[in-house]
């Protein structure tokens, strides 16, 4: 199973709006057979593991990191595929939220004398594919927070300076974690300041570009930005009443508008998590500025949260990375695990998740 | 000497005010004697290789990761035993900068036709005895700044509330810093909010105690203050009109004063740092509250910045780990090499020191 997720990992940059998916066929102590899922709407990684095992596939067992699927989809159900095989016994590490799947995959091969085990290296597998099972499960993406901030806690000198607080390490990975999501998330104070391209920089070229999206309540975002310009979809999330020569203006420079239910700060998030699951968008990039970043950490939807800290300080008069409080009492304050730490040249990369309380 | 720079850590926590020294002996590819010096007035690091190699130290390369003493201190000259005891090569990784050899232990066993060669390792034996080597070149102690910090660069909420943002593993880990230090020196208002024991709380009782500094520019501590209870000396650093009855009181409970130059913000910290270097003050831990750590930092006192970063957020009106700014141009601000990271429960170690301008 280890290797199944290993192999399930050469498919994070390029499996949207699938999950990424490995598979390991094991007989008499050998592998036969390996597969990763790598893009939609080509085979899955129990397909390639059978081909690659062949004859060998009868009495083997299957290591896969997801249930197999039960449903045709874009390609025939794996289910199916394994037993067709002759696999005797497949493990698998979680079952597939997907309302298609959900256990009836388990089902099908039980009920054709497969033997199945369920749940090993579980966690392992969730963490592969949090956006995919969120969005499965709970209707909505799977909300990844970036920020970049001093040690001090603040994000821009009081006058909004602020670019390169961090060094090339740190902002190299920032474009890998452009490249693995779905879609990048700017609000229009961030298009109006800094007219960002919004699209991975890598050294080869992706094989799809995350979507570019922009909360943009009254349509301010100028048909001429810079992210018109760049690779990917762009959509202009904005309210029912935005003037109405603006969205023919942006239609034309390319963008798909998505109309929300507005309200007092802005627009709906619910609203907007619902739209933006049902477009199939699994991980977003949140690359706003504190603004949206507090609204969406009030609204408790940040599900993850990385911070790239730079060894300097700017000092008490400038901006905070997100504005909070005041809280009264240490109990109430929020906390944070710690899921990954790492050095990235001089500055160091925080990956956080909200503590359950 | 890698092997040196191992045996010499074993003295971390012990030969305060003298430099952690490691020294292994070589004859034939083989190890033939090793020491460290663990106290001050027991024997230095040379002395116990050479009796632990015994005859088949003639002829060997000794390899020792400071430069051997030339002076008869509380032990005789480690130079004059290893030119007796027939040792061929001398490979140091660091001369002493203490002028009483400083150079001169080199010269000696040159003089008396042992090989000498000198460089080897030195960054990290440099990393070894930053105190003691910051002592002798510039007669003031190596001050380390610890602070614990929320994600947002908080030590404390606006009311005050501080205490247990940090982790078990974080204390602990702040008990063996203190254990280590020549002295641990706090502010007076440290004093009257936290009333601290000041000593290392550790599983096995330390060989030696640091000492207890407070600023305390009026004399403020009260003579019944926790910090008189715990065992190591306490040193109250006032200026030198104090009222005249605290002193006798603070005397009595068994402090000593040190008296200095006023200023208008507190203590001159140039007389303060020349004044605890006379009294062989080698590493400081400080353990002072924003204000004193901001005045330490504006003086540019700051060796080293230990920072415990609790992964919570304060929020925007609590207190800022250090009034720094305003600054108006990125280029300005101060900034920070990371030396180390190091993950401790789940809570983040930065050890930072000042980047060279």
């Amino acid at each position: 199973m280890a290797e199944a997720l290993v192999l399930a990992e050469s498919g994070l940059y390029s499996t949207h709006p699938n999950p990424c998916v490995g598979a390991v066929l094991v007989k008499d102590g050998s592998v036969v057979g390996r597969g990763a899922h790598l893009q939609a709407g080509k085979p899955h990684a129990e397909m390639f593991a059978l081909a690659e095992a062949g004859h060998a596939a009868r009495g083997a067992t299957a290591y896969i990191t997801l249930e197999p699927c039960s449903h045709q989809g874009r390609t025939p159900p794996c289910a199916d595929a394994l037993i067709a095989a002759g696999v005797a016994r497949v493990v698998i590490a979680l079952r597939d939220p997907n309302p298609l799947v959900a256990g009836r995959g388990v089902e099908r091969l039980r009920a054709a004398g497969v033997v199945v085990e369920e749940g090993c290296l579980a966690a392992a597998a969730e963490a592969l594919n949090p956006g995919f099972l969120q969005r499965m499960r709970h209707g909505r993406p799977w909300m990844r927070l970036k920020q970049a901030m001093s040690l001090d806690g603040r994000v821009a000198l009081a006058n909004g300076q602020s670019q390169w607080l961090t060094g090339a390490a740190a902002r190299a990975d920032v474009q890998q974690e452009r490249a693995r999501a779905s879609a990048i998330l700017v609000g229009v104070g961030t298009v109006l300041a800094d007219n960002p391209r919004l699209a991975p920089r890598l050294a080869v070229a992706p094989q799809r570009y995350p979507v570019k999206i922009v909360l943009d309540t009254h349509l301010r975002t100028p048909p001429g930005a810079a992210l018109f310009s760049t690779p990917g979809a762009v959509w202009i999330c904005h309210c029912q009443d935005a003037p109405s020569a603006a969205q023919g203006a942006l239609r034309a420079a390319g963008a798909e508008l998505l109309s929300c239910r507005g309200t007092r700060e802005g627009l709906d998030w619910q609203e907007v998590m619902t739209m933006l699951a049902q477009r199939e968008m699994n991980d977003i990039l949140v690359e706003a500025g504190p603004g949206i970043a507090a609204s969406l950490f009030t609204a408790g939807l940040v599900d993850e949260w990385l911070l790239y800290v730079a060894p300097l300080l700017l000092g008490q008069d400038a901006r905070p990375v997100l504005v909070t409080g005041p809280y009264v009492n240490l109990a109430e304050v929020p906390r944070w695990s710690v899921i990954n730490t790492m050095q990235l040249g001089d500055d160091i990369k925080w990956t956080l998740r909200p503590q359950e309380r």
